[in-house]
């Protein structure tokens, strides 16, 4: 059984696809084609100036055509777009996926378009930083994070799939689409939403203040701006795509917060001493887990 | 005019207390003598294996009584008890610091004790980590991190305090109590009671769920969890000790994301959109500020 692909297609020129394509080219696979497109006409040409795919297509056509394995790396409000438009030139057999923060929705936006010939497995990867653009790839980025898929069949294409995200150094687990939802809304999608938040109180401080906040910030609002510094248009469309399971992990925060503002206010030093000792012990499962 | 202190005290040998101990080491000047002292038995016997400070003292009084800088090094609200049993040891002209994050309840706690012959210059190290205790110290904390004073005669004994912070590395800026404690509240005091909040909120999601959240914890989470598991006790009083200025700054935040979440809900992409653009240009002016 040969699990290899032979030619895959990378759709999206940012972070994430220009880091699969780092990855593949490490691997120096000879036999191993890869086709690169963007939209912007700008990442193509960075991508094709570092040399990091075998071609770089100028109609997203040609980027799917010959492929047996395509990967959508855009931001999840294009994926009903994209996946209109390259449903006619997909082959027979072709594996398709996707490596969106939202899976409900690219499951709704893509599926329809689907050939029935051609098998889309839905996936995410949990790794990213908070640059975007052709030029923040880095064939490491997958090394040791897992990479969920969504999908219950264990038909050959699956184990493809998994082989090919082991091969990038990714820990693969398999899914259920709402409960990767909530899962990403409390561990990603809301931090983001807070980080967004408390970066944009502060800029809206008095100019004096302001300025010195920038000037002596502290080691927990570096930390806050890193995170909101990530790709506007992704988290846009993230949050409109996962807008039921963020607004319910919202709610339950807002109680949470409430109810230390309340014990601040009053000040009730055994609850907050209580609370805080609480949230150590996470820290330390997370360490253990390995994924620090 | 001599600038350097000979004899320096060390009161609180948590993370700080042996940074500061650590980097004094580093120096290598043979005349320089360093008394320690915690509360804690176990941090004292930590801190005379580890042969940081030249006396490791049994005795709160006998850590001070020679000393001609003392260093308040302990948790914002254990300042008044400190200052209490230190006042009637304190030798004239003894300049007397502390680290604390929250400015004005250090005037408020410390300054009645201190005896007229005796120089108190309140200060805060813009400077940490999420570890703590007598083995998280290291010397090089404070390079290149401000080290603010808030004390606003410039006397010679301001001049030789700033001379020693400088000496561990730090910028030192002199700024106002109240200007201090509502820059801290929102670089520093809010952040960490979000970060605490929300993983706090992660904690309380059903098993299955809680046991996936630590498992797939990705980089926003990650790095809240971070935050949330720096010291209870520490961060317990700095919120009971700056509340009117952590609460003014919650309050702020809470509009923003009240705005946001109703954003969220009307699935209004423009505001999304234009609200995480704004965000990313303050890391800019952070990374330009030397800051990260």
């Amino acid at each position: 059984m040969d699990l290899n692909f032979k030619k895959i297609s990378i759709i999206g020129l940012g972070l994430i696809g220009t880091s699969i394509l780092h990855a593949i080219k490490d691997k120096k696979e000879d036999e191993l084609v890869t086709f690169a497109y963007d939209i912007n006409p700008e990442h193509r040409k960075i991508v094709l100036q570092m040399k990091i795919a075998t071609f770089v297509c100028e109609d997203i056509k040609d980027a799917v055509r010959e492929a047996d394995l395509v990967i959508l790396a855009v931001p999840v409000g294009s994926m009903k777009t994209v996946a209109n438009l390259i449903a006619p030139f997909l082959k027979k057999n072709t594996v398709v996926t996707d490596t969106g923060s939202t899976k409900g929705s690219v499951v709704n936006d893509v599926y329809p378009y689907m050939p029935d010939n051609v098998y889309f497995i839905p996936s995410h990867p949990l790794a990213g930083t908070e640059y975007s653009g052709p030029k923040s790839g880095f064939s490491s980025l997958f090394k040791n994070r897992y990479w969920l898929i969504v999908y219950d069949k264990k038909t050959y294409e699956t184990k493809k799939l998994i082989n090919f995200f082991q091969t990038l150094g990714s820990f693969v687990e398999i899914v259920n689409t709402e409960y990767h939802d909530k899962i990403l809304a409390i561990t990603s999608h809301l931090p983001h939403l807070i980080a967004y938040t408390i970066v944009g109180t502060a800029s809206d401080l008095e100019t004096d203040l302001k300025n010195d906040v920038i000037k002596f910030s502290a080691s927990g609002f570096r930390d806050f701006t890193r995170i909101a510094s990530s790709d506007p248009i992704m988290w846009r469309d993230v949050f409109l795509n996962n807008s039921d399971a963020v607004l319910e992990m919202l709610q339950r925060f807002n109680e949470d917060l409430s109810d230390l503002q309340k014990a601040i206010r009053k000040k009730d030093g055994v609850k907050l001493h209580s609370f805080f000792s609480r949230t150590r012990s996470i820290r330390k499962k997370i360490i253990d887990a390995g994924q620090i």
